[in-house]
């Protein structure tokens, strides 16, 4: 079978062996990969990462120990739990210390012909939702953990900064959720998506509103970005992170003591709400998906992903 | 009268008049005033501050409108809030956005023979408690505020780090409200402070332990202490900010998104539940104090308070 490997900034495809099965886990072959913006640190060496990648994706079970899963069309979870500790019995495997991560820490990622995950990561995907849309459902729990983590009330007036492709999803997911989202971007026609979605958009200039947001998600990844959206947050609000920054980011720390401001940071979530969400057709993701290439075409779709403009790169 | 008078880093007595009163404020004669580090920092001209500093005090009303204050003893709220907007209605006058703050914002501070205050701010302190204690209300209700934001469970274990004056009220404040408390510091004879009010401390060299405690409080007023206590935090932890550093201080982003930190930035609290404390006698205040000395003689006091190893300093 082919597979994706980064090594040393170089996107190439190589032959390899199929993947070994362990006991409780399924082998999957892919049917749609999604090229995220992790994947291109990945590629960059951020984590000295050297391997298969890809975490987001949807896959036909091959072969599993549970009866009735081959033959499923399947999403799944990306952390691989141990199962047992404190974290894993509170139903926070992602937390578990001793996890590795599809694609990312110690797991061969899902740009593979064949992966492998435990079963217990994987989730049938509706007959309702198209292949191309259950790509999202990774990145869409990611966007649903923040409802995890904040109450946000039906009404309440919330921030998105960023037109990404996360921020365009936390921001719709935040809009049916019944949040009244303000998103601030730099390009009109991404903001346009989640426009059409209902969200309120904003061609962000130099000047924000200051103090003015209970909530403010910062999805922008980059270090003027979290500086931004703690003045944009008024007393006692809470400010979301939900995109890393390479090198340290530099925060006065006055402008969220004196304030009292939360900063809350946010990774991946649960899917069951994901799968749902996109069921119900709220989230607007065709217009996210900026082309779509063969798995063999990797560094070419990974070159893709990393130009300007370009929102989700699927190899399939 | 005289007054303290902070300059261009200078520390001066000046001559003044008697402040008017407006109605609805009191008039006070100063007791006895607490130096606190802001003070040292508006020395420094870090907020481009000149006047009247002090904001730790207790006094005596000499004059006001409702009967019966004049005579009584009183601590005070250092917040002067409108009393009317949508902050102060919900009873959080401390982010009223067009307060002014006594000795820090717009307002004539406590180091000053006699001083003005809204009545609604005064609290009469209780006739046990000793005014060398009462002094103490207000970082003691910044120690508080901590447990009007955040929930930590009767034996959950906690983390505090520094051991200033603040550090060694919070900690005290934490243990008292049945926190398992565990304080780092680099002073062996400030640790032993709240050591004999039942916290467990420890002179912290370099190795801190990591992702240990469910909460950890900052209160090291260093760009380090911030980065130590994310690292010592587990994940969906909580790390409290109590401590203000100047200059920007560097975050790394990741640390606090993949284990989904929360940070929370917390500045003064009410009144009330110090004043308990203060009454409980729970709180271990006369090894803190270092120095007691005239309002006359501030500017010696000014330079021992910034001395190594130096806690409260008192003016009276």
């Amino acid at each position: 079978m082919i597979a994706v490997h980064l090594e040393n900034g170089r996107v190439e495809i190589r032959k390899t062996a199929l993947p070994r099965r362990a006991e409780g886990f399924a082998r999957i072959r892919l049917l749609c990969g999604g090229i995220c913006n992790t994947d291109l640190e990945l590629q960059r060496g951020y984590y000295g990462f050297r391997g298969v990648p890809g975490h987001e994706f949807v896959g036909e079970v091959l072969e599993a120990d549970t009866a009735g899963l081959a033959g499923r069309r399947v999403v799944g979870e990306i952390n691989l739990a141990c199962g047992k500790c404190a974290w894993c019995r509170r139903g926070l495997g992602r937390h578990c210390p001793t996890r590795s991560v599809l694609g990312i820490v110690r797991h061969p990622g899902a740009f593979s012909e064949v992966l492998t995950l435990p079963e217990r990561n994987l989730h049938v995907v509706p007959a309702s939702v198209p292949t191309e849309h259950a790509v999202f459902a990774e990145p869409l729990a990611a966007a649903c953990e923040i409802l995890d983590q904040v109450k946000i009330p039906r009404g309440g007036e919330a921030a998105v900064l960023g037109d990404g492709k996360l921020g365009l999803l936390i921001a719709q997911v935040l809009q049916a959720a019944g949040v009244c989202v303000h998103q601030y971007g730099r390009h009109k026609e991404k903001l346009a998506i989640s426009g059409k979605a209902g969200v309120a958009t904003e061609v962000a200039g130099n000047r924000l509103p200051a103090a003015r947001y209970g909530w403010v998600v910062d999805a922008t990844g980059s270090a003027e970005g979290l500086r931004q959206a703690v003045s944009m947050t008024r007393p006692r609000g809470t400010v979301i992170l939900k995109s890393t920054v390479h090198g340290g980011v530099s925060v006065d720390t006055a402008a969220v003591i004196v304030p009292e401001i939360t900063l809350i940071g946010s990774r991946c979530g649960r899917f069951a709400p994901a799968l749902k969400l996109l069921k119900s057709g709220k989230i607007r993701l065709d217009d996210m998906i900026s082309e779509r290439l063969p798995l063999a075409e990797a560094p070419r779709a990974f070159a893709r992903a990393a130009a300007p403009g370009v929102l989700k790169v699927l190899l399939s």
